[in-house]
């Protein structure tokens, strides 16, 4: 018996219900456009954006919803907690699906992603990044420590650090090599003040923080969850000569600090809950971790599955039109701690998270040495040059490269989604 | 020849003009209280505060400086820039000196600071924690790594990292000790999850950020003392199990990031004038600074002379009405890197600083070892308990010790200053 696959809902708009849709009925991320000299929310459906502001003035929402809808950021929706999220993503999905009664008035509201600008959707007020692939946390200790790779820590607590909220910008920002001390060459010498010779990427996943917690209050596992709002990807630029150089003791810095990449759409929780699945088992010889960072309820789907690849565009690439190039596919399913251990976790000490909050989940890689989600592990520090198929050579990144991000779920009878593209060039230092 | 030392400005408020006042005309510090359910901004005057919403009512501010005088935080009038800073300052210095025209109006917007509900006076973006002080670099890396107690980074690279900008409180908000993570006491064993055992303060000055740098541009160091509005005091909290436990490889995360202190009143920078002193000279064999990290206006005055000490109330002092315990006496002088030196580096990378972002300078030790900034210094991480005047003893912080951090400047000639008080008290952990 051939098996029924059409997905449940349907929109009136033919490309988002195309198999090979990125943002189909079933999606609907949340970004926001340039229009007009101003700065509108919006969700993407198939290759369109719907005006959320052009949506509330043409009174297709639920009073209670508009003026959040007619901010410029995702801030004042989120603050309106998961009731109102759910509200709006029932409205979104009634007003854009096949018998929708609103149908003219919603096309009004329509404009084409390839021609709009995208622009950053929230205000985050912090970045929190986390070391959650035991591979890419191994694999950069085989490199620094190789007797000593995995640190006494690493099972028991989901390692984090704050980054830089001040330098995250939208997918398609350019970012600029910087400048930085770097180790001298002899122990005596003088350390040079260069630009960067070994500028890198990291392939994360961001949670961002819907619902906040008053400090002194830590989030139990058990309703962690609900405390995230949804989901892109990030990329956490890296200078590994910087970073080397600076971080002992206090951690990476400068290194980091100059930009962080987000992709413009935030996928909602919501639409990933089919891709939901057990946490990654640990091997049977790992601790279970301690009971704040265990519920049997986040044992049992508190995991992600979203397929992860980098890829690599150069100045031949794009020359030639040729398509950019593979560097590695990952998975969320490689990530040694659930999301919600990580804000369990977070504010176990009574941290208070606020909402539009970052948590990353660190650079995501496979066991697999070609799964590495940076090229710091990829060529072993810059030791194992690696040829592209274009012929170029690569230890970390040259000028002009640009580095994409793609995330996707894939699950029978669901309808494929994937995460906003993360890209952004690479251009020269300041000179 | 008896040495004139009147101050060259007198208050109408005579208060103000006694030697023993924290609070002088020349001094003036931002704050904010509580009022009628508000919260208004204000400046420090003898033992009264002047109510800058009402000014601004009454008509005795600029008209330009009126909006930002009567917003609850100090973040529009920073953004307003160094020339509304310096004209406010003249107005209220008008305002208040003895020949003031309306005295009477100033007065109707005074108000007991003992009176008051003081209010943390600005939302703090970021904020940035560095480890300047080469005397605390030096004693910590010697109870960590004996051998190699300063490491080849520090007299190169002012070191840095991220802390939390959420969890930073105002003076007087008490603090619960935090509950976490601890080294196991085998190799192969489960950590303890538990109130921390050596809850520590740090003593530290806090910069706070008046004007912005774009992202992509660094601030040279020849303007970096520009983009500083003021100073305050800080206690960087820290649980020295948790940070022994989590710190490696990326820093201190949860051991810092459940509170942060700053006193309640903000210092301009330009009440500090006279007492900019040259930065600390080095030891002739300590490498000069890199050319970013190097101007001789910075050499020449680019230091700051701020007496600092910190004291200890324990129920024993409370309950006997005794004075608080000086636990240490530092200044910053002891700091290794001068603020322009921390700002320039901060910048060199293109990371962009927001108005009302905190860099702070790290605990503040001098040479001696009883000018040590921390309890962790004091007392070897607990290795050599001190024994208090009450003939209690300490390690680390009890619950119910108050701590409190005092700063001044005095230079003959020159009204002496004292910065706001910093003070806390240690709750027990959350049961």
């Amino acid at each position: 018996m051939a098996k029924q696959t059409l997905p449940p809902h349907q929109s009136w708009l033919p490309e988002a219900n195309a198999p090979t849709a990125d943002f189909p009925l079933t999606h609907l991320p949340y970004g926001a456009f340039a229009t007009e000299g101003q700065q509108h929310l919006c969700v993407a459906i198939g290759s369109h954006l719907l005006d959320l502001h052009a949506c509330a003035e043409a009174d297709l929402l639920p009073s209670e919803l508009k003026f959040a809808c007619q901010s410029s950021t995702l801030n004042a929706l989120l603050a309106l907690g998961p009731i109102a999220w759910t509200q709006l993503r029932h409205t979104l999905t009634t007003l854009l699906e096949a018998s929708a009664p609103n149908r003219e008035k919603a096309e009004a509201a329509l404009h084409s992603i390839a021609g709009a600008t995208l622009l950053k959707p929230i205000d985050i007020p912090n970045y929190t990044d986390f070391y959650a692939s035991i591979h890419h946390a191994t694999r950069v200790g085989q490199l620094f420590r190789p007797d000593n790779p995995l640190l006494p820590n690493y099972k028991h607590i989901p390692i984090g650090y704050h980054g830089r909220a001040s330098s995250i910008v939208v997918s398609g920002t350019p970012i600029q090599r910087p400048t930085g001390q770097t180790r001298p060459s002899t122990p005596d010498g003088t350390p040079d003040f260069q630009p960067t010779r070994s500028l890198d990427y990291e392939l994360e996943l961001a949670l961002y923080i819907g619902q906040p917690n008053p400090l002194g209050t830590p989030i139990p596992i058990s309703h962690a969850a609900h405390h995230i709002f949804g989901v892109s990807l990030l990329n956490d630029w890296s200078a590994r000569d910087l970073q080397s150089w600076e971080s002992q003791p206090l951690g990476p810095f400068l290194a980091k600090n100059f930009a962080t990449t987000i992709s413009p759409w935030i996928t909602p929780l919501a639409a990933l809950e089919p891709f939901r699945v057990p946490a990654t088992p640990r091997p049977p010889d790992d601790p279970k971790p301690l009971p704040y960072l265990y519920s049997t309820a986040d044992q049992a789907h508190g995991g992600l599955d979203v397929k992860l690849e980098v890829l690599l565009a150069t100045h031949i690439t794009r020359t030639n039109k040729l398509p950019p190039i593979v560097l590695s596919q990952s998975s969320t399913q490689d990530l040694y701690w659930t999301p919600a251990q990580l804000i369990a976790h977070h504010t176990s000490n009574g941290c208070n998270l606020a909402v539009g909050d970052i948590l990353a989940t660190g650079t995501i890689s496979g066991s697999a040495e070609a799964s590495a989600g940076c090229l710091l592990e990829l060529t072993r520090n810059g030791a194992q040059p690696i040829t592209l198929a274009t012929g170029e050579v690569r230890t970390f990144l040259a000028d002009g490269d640009e580095i994409i991000l793609r995330g996707s779920c894939e699950l029978p009878g669901h309808p494929r989604i994937c995460l906003g593209e993360c890209r952004a060039t690479i251009l020269p230092a300041r000179s």
